[in-house]
């Protein structure tokens, strides 16, 4: 049976292939009950998707292929420590466990901003280099009242 | 020409729209040189998509109509403050300006993680609910250091 560094030996794998076909240094295997489900590399620039990153990508074809959005059960094997939009992703995904190999400082020092954006995260929204405003705030929780209020809604 | 209120507005309205069609509660536009390229709501449940959330879906289609992984110049307009994966996706997208309503507690208290998922990333990987194990860096960035040594790729 295949250990968690043949799966993360996998994802690195993959990371150096991507490279040569155009895409960039990152690679995702996904993996449940011992079996991979989903591997794939990062395809921001030769797809013009700046969500597709290795990690985003592979929850994607998971659920596509598990055909639900709950990847409770499955295991993540990142090349490189996922920045803070594929950490959310894996969250929302319930993912129960996350192996990586490079972190965010290797990632920035490659010319990355993971490291950048965890430290923009972690500020108030008005000290943030994104112009950022809110407004219209009663309107909007107006629909998470009507949410709260259906009964028979599909939670995630 | 429509103004940043109106923007707003439609995100909120798509949001209350969305729930009739079995989605979240959440809605989003993308705006460039005033007008509208992308306007969606989150579809995770129908689409068994975990990324699926209103302003994934929105990058995804507007850099689609674009034809290019770069949205500067692009503003966007969110139903409810981006829980982190989506926050990421808009500074890796090089939007402009973030426009939102409801906020991340708001987001709480109708049932969604946001707000855990924001406490969580700003805690060392050691201590996250998500177990997380590192293994395997070195290999990792030997394929950083191919990729810095190649000339002609595209950055991103």
């Amino acid at each position: 049976m295949k250990k968690d560094t043949d799966f993360l030996k996998q994802a690195i794998e993959i990371s150096a292939n991507n490279i040569k076909k155009g895409g960039g240094p990152f690679g995702a295997v996904i993996v449940k009950d011992g079996k991979i489900i989903a591997a794939t590399g990062n395809s921001v620039t030769n797809t013009n998707d700046p969500t597709a990153h290795a990690e985003i990508n592979a929850i994607r074809l998971a659920s596509k292929k598990l055909n639900t959005f709950d990847l409770s059960g499955c295991e993540i094997y990142s090349s490189c420590e996922p920045c803070p939009m594929c950490l959310g992703a894996i969250y929302w995904a319930r993912i129960d466990k996350l192996h990586f190999a490079a972190n965010k400082t290797d990632a920035k020092n490659a010319g990355f901003d993971d490291e950048f954006i965890y430290k923009e995260i972690d500020l108030p929204f008005e000290k943030r280099s994104l112009k950022t405003v809110q407004f219209l705030q009663d309107d909007a929780k107006k629909v998470f009242k009507t949410w709260l209020e259906i009964e028979d809604k599909t939670e995630y």
